[in-house]
């Protein structure tokens, strides 16, 4: 059994208990799924239908790619639809025998009035349409990954580190100047290693700019390192799964207050390390970190950390909001990123990517603050 | 009166025949509206509603970014409702003293389980959710730039010629040797003459990819401008708008076959850039040019062409479908980008930006055919 089909029996064994006979995945531009390729392999713009019976209909806007990328019971392309979904939709109903009346479940984010289209069209079943449905449900499986996962992530991280050491190297040298010198050499050495390109926009804020949460335009033809503390926020996608790092390059002579941020920073990030381990509730980790920072009448204006996977940011949030239910546990992939902002001084945020396992916790990435 | 009210006003008095007393924008990561930026200059992340007696409210999530780049009658940050846009409705309708019982209007790609909470909590309102609705008015309203627009592009395409030069040049001379190389040329060019950066993912496919519409990946690190066909799309950002035009390199000795598609190409081009005036059906440019290279048995596997702005595919799309209404008149900017593909030969496209104004027709970029 391949990787794909275990996540989807995961699933299937969701429908079962939910009583959903049919459920649609939806992955195209204006709304992303990435549960589509973690359930399939296929990298984009499809559509699959799962059935209750544990088959699994995938539906491909480019059949050349579904061919050498994806894995399904039966692939059908796109164009023999129209490219309606809900054709297709119509032809999963026959293609798996689904019995009339039985519940059949869309992407909690089809719009109302397509919606409406929907429930016309498939007048002999219960149309369901609902937030902690099947999207959810495959969301929050994702946030334990599995093996091969793992071993994506080790690769990812690896030439992460890579690229890391060289940026280190190429700044402190001088040969990187400019924000758009050091996003573009991410660029430029991640693929050359084999990435697919950076997992978001790169981040690069000069002294002048450090101090925004996500500077805009988040890089620009202006001085990065200059005298002062520089933040860079990156991540490397491999394989589909992005790394997401964050180092601050601290120059000069700081002042006792610049200074004063980066210790703090460096000490929020060592208690939440500390605290990782099988069991403990994110929202613990993230309430002690604000605490910590509270104590020094700082605070930071954005969340401790997130999951990590096909998208940037997967869950858990690593935040203190009390609603937060999640518990770390063997598996998780997720970012500790603490950082303090002020627009006088400049900003600083250390982030790294966490492995939590059976056999304790191991940080991928080595991501720092350079000073220099 | 700044160009974001003229345009505000437009909508104003689209709502006014409608009948819709508030109107709410949306643009947020996983669903987008540029319309949200036209109409206040706040390049993203940000709700703005819209009243009938012409007051705006802007609720940006960086407060600090509207302050510098947005303007509207009110601007309150996101985090005063907890970052909860039901919250920032309810706040909107009291603060324009929208009557009971009135039309109020929220996006067309509000998710169903989200409009049903709509619903609830503004039980006093007509709440509506539709198809053609104010979203699809701003969209056509787009279709046809103002001054400003036009400033904007100018300067967007100088930028796009001057990089498409140097392409030429560092092509030739063998400096840019693989696809990543020009990829990662052209955004540093782009960046480095104070562009915002590339519109879109930029296309580079070597002589082996360039019979793929849109090779995956987009660019990878294999050969570009070996000898046969190779294809580079791209558009450069300039203040939020996108230029997008394709190069062809056609390198060494080509076979007849080849030459073809090259000539049939160009010629295609010349034939819909001769037929652009004030009033004339986009459909009939499609099918003129559909019909062309029907001529030679051969067959275009994408539209001619589609305007261009904040987005990089805008209203008009210049497709030969029956129920195309659209008529290219003064003030629209827009793609001519006629393409030939083969599996065996590679793929050749050839496409520029075009501006209709009152006094002509304009081609704004230079993108060319490429022989040496």
């Amino acid at each position: 059994m391949n990787a794909f089909e275990v996540r989807r029996n995961r699933l299937y064994d969701w429908m079962a208990v939910e009583g959903v006979a049919l459920a649609m995945f939806e992955d195209f531009e204006g709304r992303r799924d990435p549960s589509l390729r973690w359930l399939t392999g296929q990298p984009g713009d499809a559509l699959l239908f799962l059935s209750l019976d544990k088959q699994s209909l995938l539906v491909p806007w480019d059949i050349n790619m579904a061919f050498l990328y994806a894995k399904a019971e039966a692939i059908i392309p796109y164009a023999e639809f129209g490219r309606q979904p809900i054709e297709a939709m119509q032809t999963a109903v026959e293609l798996f025998k689904i019995p009339f009346g039985s519940k059949v479940e869309i992407p909690a984010v089809t719009p109302y009035p397509v919606f409406l289209r929907y429930v016309e069209a498939l007048n002999d079943f219960d149309v369901l349409c609902r937030n902690n449905g099947i999207q959810e449900a495959a969301q929050q499986l994702r946030a334990t990954k599995d093996e091969e996962e793992i071993r994506i992530y080790r690769k990812a991280a690896d030439i992460t580190n890579t690229v890391i050491d060289l940026l280190e190297e190429n700044v402190l040298s001088g040969k990187l100047d400019t924000e758009a010198d050091v996003a573009l050499f991410i660029e430029t050495e991640g693929r050359r290693r084999g990435c697919d390109g950076t997992g978001f926009e790169t981040l690069a804020a000069g002294p002048d700019r450090s101090f925004g949460i996500h500077a805009f335009p988040s890089y620009t033809g202006g001085p990065f390192a200059a005298p002062g503390m520089s933040i860079l926020d990156f991540g490397l996608k491999y394989s589909g799964y992005t790394t997401d790092v964050t180092l601050t390059f601290a120059r000069g002579v700081l002042s006792s207050r610049q200074e004063k941020m980066l210790s703090l920073t460096e000490k929020a990030y060592k208690l939440a390390l500390a605290m990782v381990q099988d069991g403990v509730s994110v929202r613990d980790v993230a309430a002690s970190v604000d605490a910590f920072f509270g104590k020094s009448k700082k605070s930071m204006p954005h969340g401790l950390g997130h999951g990590i996977g096909l998208e940037a940011h997967e869950a858990p949030a690593i935040r203190s909001r009390p609603d937060n239910p999640w518990q770390l546990k063997p598996g998780m992939i997720f970012t500790l990123e603490p950082g303090l902002y002020d627009p006088a001084l400049g900003g600083c945020r250390l982030e790294n990517d966490i492995l939590l396992s059976d056999s304790g916790v191991e940080v991928l990435t080595n991501a720092r603050i350079i000073r220099f």
